[in-house]
C-alpha cells in the first residue's frame, strides 16, 4: 500500500517487444489492425445483459464476484470466497458489503502482478472508467464509487458498452434446454448488435452429469421426440441444432473431459444408448458414449453446417470442499494431460478428410501442441486449431502457442482469437493482448528475415479479423 | 495474389536475433560455418539419382510430388493429393498436368508464411534456381519453366548439383533387402562424391508390417541364412550389416512406434521368434520382438562398429482414407507421446556404459528434451542426442531442443545435424538454416557472458562440422 | 587446449538481456537483491563442515567428488568414475592421485560450455579463489595447487566461508534416525552461524528402501515406541518431528517416485502398515504406503507447523552397473512424467483448502508446470510452488519456470529459489544466477510495459528474499 496513488498507464507498446527493431514492426502490424471490429465466436456473456439492457449493480459484482480468474487467485491466498460474496452452491450468498469485498480484492491487487488478470482489469480501469490511480488499498473506495457511479449511467448499459466496444458479433454459450428467449428478445428488439448462441449440449449428452437424466426428460418435452431411443435421441439433437441455428447459431461447443471419439455401429450406438438412459453405463461407457456422441455431431455438423468445437482434457471441480460449499465453476478446474492422436482418430477416420465440415480443437495441455496438434491440423482438411484456452490465454501461452504450431500448422490452419470469457467489460482487452502478441510475434518474424511485412500485414489481418468470420461461418 | 512480382531476397542476416549485439556475435560466428563441407549422415535421397545422374524431369516432380512436407499442408486446406498428381497406393497417378499442380501450389504458397518449408523452398529458389521474384499465382507459370528449364542443363544434374553443394558424404537409407546396385555403381563410377548407405531393418524387424511375412522370405534367399530360426535370423542380419558396412555404411536406422528395448534370454528369444515367424505374435508379442531386436543390433554394433540410430514415436498413415487411396508416407504421420527412461533400460543395462558404442536417439516428443533424454544423454557414455527431428526441423524447433537439452546434455552429447531430407535440393538450405540457428543460439550465450566468443566458435565448428563426423564414424 | 591461459572473467552483466532497455532495468533490479543475504532453505550440505569447522582437503575433494552434476557430465563422455577417484559402494574409491584425477577435469571442462555447472564453478574459481584464467589442461596444475593451498588458510574453513558468503540461515537434511549431534555441537559452540535441519524420513516411509527393516527397527530404538504397529509408528513420527523442530526444523522432505497422496481410514492405514512391516507389500501397496504417509505428514504439520515439501518424479539409480559398482547418489538419477492432479486430490480433499499447511510441490516434469502446477498453486491455499529444481536448476529451466508458472500462479505462490546443493562452495553462484534470472524476467515485463519498475523492484526482493522466509517459516 502506497502513501501516495500510483499513477495508473496503459502504455501504447505494451506487449511488444523492447529490441528497437521489432517494436518499430510491431507498432505498424498493430496499427493496421487496432481499431477492427471485434468479432467473438465463442464465449460466455450473459444474453439477458444485452436483452434487458439493465444497469450493472456495482464494481464487485461486475468484476469480481463472476470472474474467477479473480477469486481462485485470492483463495489460493487463503481468502475464503465467502468473504468475496461469492455465491454458494445453493444460490445464497454470505452476507458481505459488496464494497468490503472490493476492499480486500485492493489490498491484493499486489497477488496479480504479471498476470493477464492484472492486465485486463487494469486496461478495463483506465479505458472503459478513465481511472488514472492504481488500484491498492489506498484507493479502493475511491474506485468502488467511481465504476459504481459509472454504471448506472448510459453510457455503461451493456448495448452501449457493446457497441462502444466496436464489437461486430459475439456468441453466447447455451444448453439445449434454454429456449433462447434473450436472444429472441434481441432479435425483436430493432437493435442492430448482433448476438448469437452456440450449441453446448453436455448436459444431454454426459451421462455423469449430476443432472442428466433430469435434463434428458426435459429434452424429450421441449422436443417432443422420444429422446430415450437412440433414434429419438438424434432425431431431437438435430431439431435443437436447427432451432440454435435459426437464432444464429453457427457452431456447437463440447467440453468433454478427454479428446475421445467412437465409431460405433448404429447397432452399438442403440445398446450404449439403452444403458446410459437407464442409468446403467460404467465410467467407461459413459466414456464412450461422450465420444460417439462427438461423432455424430461431426454426421449433424455436415448436413447442418455447424462448426464442432472440442475443449478436452479439465478435471472440473477439483476441490471437493469449495465443491460442497460454492458448487461449479469456481476456480477449482484443473487441465489434464489429453491425448489427441489415438482419440481423434474414429471421428476422422469417418469424416477427416471432408473440407465440408469444420473441426475447431482446444486444449490445455501445452505439450500437444507441437506434438499433436499442430501435426494434425496440418495435415486434416476438416481440423483448425483454437487460440490458446483458458490457464494459456495470457502473454506467454499465446506466444508458446504461435511458436509451437507455426512450423506444422502454419498461420492459416488457426482460427484467430477467442475471448471464451463471461467478463464483458473485459473483451476489448482481451482482443487487444491477442492482437498485440500476434504483432509482436510477427514482427520477430519480420526482423529475423523470414516474412516480409507486407506478408506480416497481411497475416496480422487474418488473424485478427478475417479467420475468425471464415472458420465461423459468421 | 499480387498484380506485381513482387521481390525475392535472401537477407544475409536471415534468422538471426535482430538486437544488434547478438547479430553482431552470429554474424562473425557464421562466417566461420557458413561455408564448411556438408556432412549429411542420415538422409533419404534416392541413390540412382546419383547412379544415374539424369536430369529430373520438371518442377513439380522435383519439388512438389516428392515432399510431404509441402503437399500435407496443401490437403490441409482441402487440396486433393490427385490434383497434385501425387502417387496412389498402386503406383498409379491422376492424370494431372504437372504445370497445373505447381499453378496450385502457387497459389497457396502463402499458407507456408513462417513454415521451414517456405524458408526451404525460398532458398532453393533464390540460390539453386536464381529467381528474383516471389512464388504466387502471377508468377507460377514463370517459375514452372524457368525450374523445369534449367533442370535440362548440366549444370542441373544430380551430380553436379552435389559438388556444387559442397557436400562431403551423404548417407541414403536402405532395406536388407536392397541390392545396394546404385551405391556400387556409383562406387564403380570413378565419380569422388561420396554417397554412402545406412541399414534399415524395418520390414524385417516389424512383425506387424505388411510385407514382413514376404521380406523375411527374401531376407533368407539373399543371405543363404535359415532366417525362420533365430539364430540364422541373427547371422543374417550381421550378414547383411557387413556388406553395408563395405558399401559404406556407418549405421542402422531404426523406426519403432516406441523406444522400448528388451533384454531376453536367447532361449525367450528364440521362443518369442519362433511365434513371429508363425504370426502367432500379439501386438504386445510384436513389440516386446522390436525391442529385443533394438538390443541386438546393440550388441551387433559393438562388434561391427555401425551406429544405431533409434527414431521412434511416430503413428503412421494415421489417415485411413488416404492411406487406403495413396498409401504410406504421404504426411499423414502424427507424432506420439513417448518415453524412454523405463524403455531404455533394458538395452542400457547391457551396453550402455560401454563408450564404444554410440546410440543416436530421435524424438518427437519435445516434452521429453528436458525431462529425458537431456538427463540420460548427459549420463550414459553410449547415448547421444539426434537434432531436432522432422516436425521440430524448424527454427523453432532447433532453438527449443538447445533450449532444453543443454544444462543436462551440453553440446557434446549431442551429434550436430540432420537433414533427414528426400528433397535433395533443399539440402544446402537446411544445414544453413541449422547452422544460423546455432551460431544465433550461442551469440545469446555470449551476448549474456556466459561463454566466451572463441569458445563459442570452436563449438559452432563442432556443430556444423566435426560432431556430425565424429559421432557417426565418417 | 590453449597454449596460453586464457582470462576467466565473470562479466557484471551475465545473464541479463543483451537489449539495452531490458539490460538497465535488470541491473537496477539486481542492484537492489545483488547483497541480500542468502536464505538456504532447502539443501544437503554436512552439517559435520560447520560443526568441526575443519579444512577441506584438495580441489579435487571439494570440487569434484562430490558433485555429480560434474562426474555425470564426464562419465557420458567416457570416462570412468575410478579414474575420477568416485567413491565405490563399499565406501572404497579407486588408488586415483587427486591431482591426475583433476587434470582429466580440467581437460574436459569444454563439455560444461553453456550448462549451469561451468558458470557455478567459475563464479567459485574466480570469487572463491581469485583465480583469473581459465581451467583447461594447461592450467589444471596451476590450479590445484592454489586451490589446495588456499583451503588450508583460516578463511577458507567452513564457517569462514558461512559468513564471508552472507549466509542468514542455511537447511541441511537428515534422516529421522540421525541423532543432530552436529547441529547440537553447533548450537553448543556459542557460533552464530544458523545451521537448521529438514526432517526427511524416506528410509522408514519407503517399504522399497534396501534398508527399510533396519531403519525402521532401528525408529523403534530411538523412539521407545511401538513402530511395527501403525499407532506407536505415527506417535514415534510426531516425536522425532518434535525433537528435529526443537534443533531448528521448518520443514519435512519427501522424495517420492511419484505425487501419490492417499486418505484412507484408520483401519485401512493399520491393514497397509502391518503388511508393511511383515515386508509383504507388494508394489502397489508401498505406493499406496508412500501415499498415505504424504497425508499423515501434512496432519501433523496442521500440528507442529512444519512446511510439508515433496520432491516427486525421479527414477533413482537408473544405471545398474554403475550402482552396483558405485551405489547411489552418482548421477544415474532420471526425470519422470509426474501426475500432479489425481495424485494430490486425496491430500487436498482434507487439508488443501486450510492456509495454516504450506506444502511446497517440486518438478522434474517441466510439463506440468503451466498444465498442473500453475493451476493447482493458483487455486489452493495450502499449495506453492517450488523452484525450478535439479536438472532445470539452469537459466533456461528458471526461465521457463516463471515464464509458465506465472500467469496461473503469479509470483506469489511461488517461494523464491532453493540451492538444494551440497557443493557448497557453490552456494553463492547459485543465487546470484537465480537472483539475475528473476530480474532479467522481471526486466522483460517492465520494459514490455506490463509491470512498473517500482514493483518489480518489490517483487525482486520478495523473491530473493521475504518470500523464501516467509513459506518456510524462517
Amino acid at each position: 500500500m502506497n502513501a501516495t496513488p500510483q499513477p495508473l498507464t496503459l502504455h501504447e507498446d505494451r506487449l511488444f517487444p523492447s529490441d528497437p527493431t521489432q517494436r518499430e514492426i510491431a507498432r505498424r502490424l498493430y496499427a493496421q489492425v487496432a481499431h477492427l471490429p471485434i468479432v467473438s465466436p465463442h464465449g460466455h456473456t450473459d444474453p439477458a445483459w444485452f436483452a434487458g439492457n439493465a444497469a450493472f449493480a456495482n464494481a464487485t459484482e461486475l468484476l469480481l464476484v463472476p470472474d474467477h480468474y479473480v477469486f481462485r487467485m485470492l483463495h489460493s491466498q487463503g481468502i475464503a470466497l465467502d468473504a468475496l460474496g461469492i455465491t454458494r452452491r445453493d444460490g445464497s450468498r454470505a452476507n458481505v458489503d459488496p464494497r468490503a469485498a472490493w476492499r480486500l480484492f485492493a489490498e491484493n491487487f499486489h497477488l496479480f502482478r504479471g498476470t493477464p488478470s492484472s492486465m485486463w482489469l487494469n486496461h478495463v480501469f483506465h479505458d472503459v472508467f478513465g481511472l488514472r490511480t492504481k488500484l491498492d488499498a489506498g484507493t479502493a473506495d475511491d474506485y468502488y464509487d467511481r465504476i459504481t457511479a459509472a454504471l448506472q449511467t448510459p453510457q455503461f448499459l451493456p448495448r452501449a458498452l457493446f457497441e462502444r466496444f466496436n464489437i461486430e458479433v459475439i456468441a453466447t454459450t447455451e444448453s439445449p434446454l434454454d429456449p433462447l428467449e434473450h436472444h429472441a428478445t434481441i432479435r425483436d428488439s430493432g437493435w442492430n448488435g448482433r448476438v448469437i448462441t452456440a450449441y453446448r449440449p453436455d448436459p444431454v449428452v454426459d451421462p455423469e452429469h449430476e443432472e442428466f437424466a433430469a435434463s434428458l426428460e426435459r429434452f424429450g418435452e421441449i422436443t417432443g421426440e422420444d429422446v430415450h431411443s437412440w433414434d429419438g435421441y438424434l432425431r431431437a439433437h438435430r431439431q435443437r441444432r436447427a432451432f440454435f441455428a435459426s437464432m444464429g447459431a453457427t457452431s456447437t461447443d463440447h467440453g468433454h473431459p478427454t479428446a475421445a471419439t467412437a465409431n460405433l455401429s448404429t447397432d452399438e450406438s442403440r445398446r450404449l444408448f439403452d444403458k446410459v438412459v437407464r442409468g446403467a453405463a460404467s465410467a467407461t461407457e459413459a466414456e464412450l458414449f461422450r465420444a460417439q456422441i462427438l461423432t455424430e455431431m461431426a454426421a449433424m455438423s455436415l448436413d447442418d453446417g455447424l462448426v464442432l468445437q472440442i475443449h478436452p482434457g479439465c478435471f472440473r471441480n477439483h476441490n471437493a470442499g469449495l465443491f460442497e460449499r460454492h458448487g461449479r465453476d469456481k476456480g477449482a478446474d484443473i487441465p489434464l494431460r489429453t491425448e489427441y492422436v489415438h482419440a481423434l482418430k474414429p471421428m476422422l477416420d469417418r469424416f477427416g478428410n471432408d473440407p465440408r465440415l469444420t473441426v475447431i480443437l482446444f486444449t490445455l495441455d501445452e505439450s500437444t501442441y507441437s506434438r499433436e496438434l499442430g501435426p494434425l491440423a496440418g495435415h486434416y482438411p476438416s481440423l483448425f486449431l483454437g487460440p490458446a484456452w483458458w490457464f494459456h490465454d495470457a502473454p506467454e501461452g499465446m506466444w508458446r502457442f504461435r511458436e509451437q504450431t507455426l512450423s506444422t500448422a502454419g498461420f492459416y490452419n488457426t482460427i484467430g482469437f477467442n475471448d471464451d470469457t463471461r467478463a464483458f467489460l473485459s473483451i476489448p482487452a482481451r482482443h487487444d493482448v491477442a492482437r498485440r502478441i500476434d504483432c509482436a510475434f510477427l514482427a520477430k518474424l519480420v526482423a529475423e528475415h523470414r516474412m516480409d511485412e507486407d506478408e506480416a500485414m497481411e497475416v496480422a489481418t487474418d488473424l485478427a479479423y478475417r479467420l475468425p468470420k471464415q472458420a465461423y461461418r459468421l
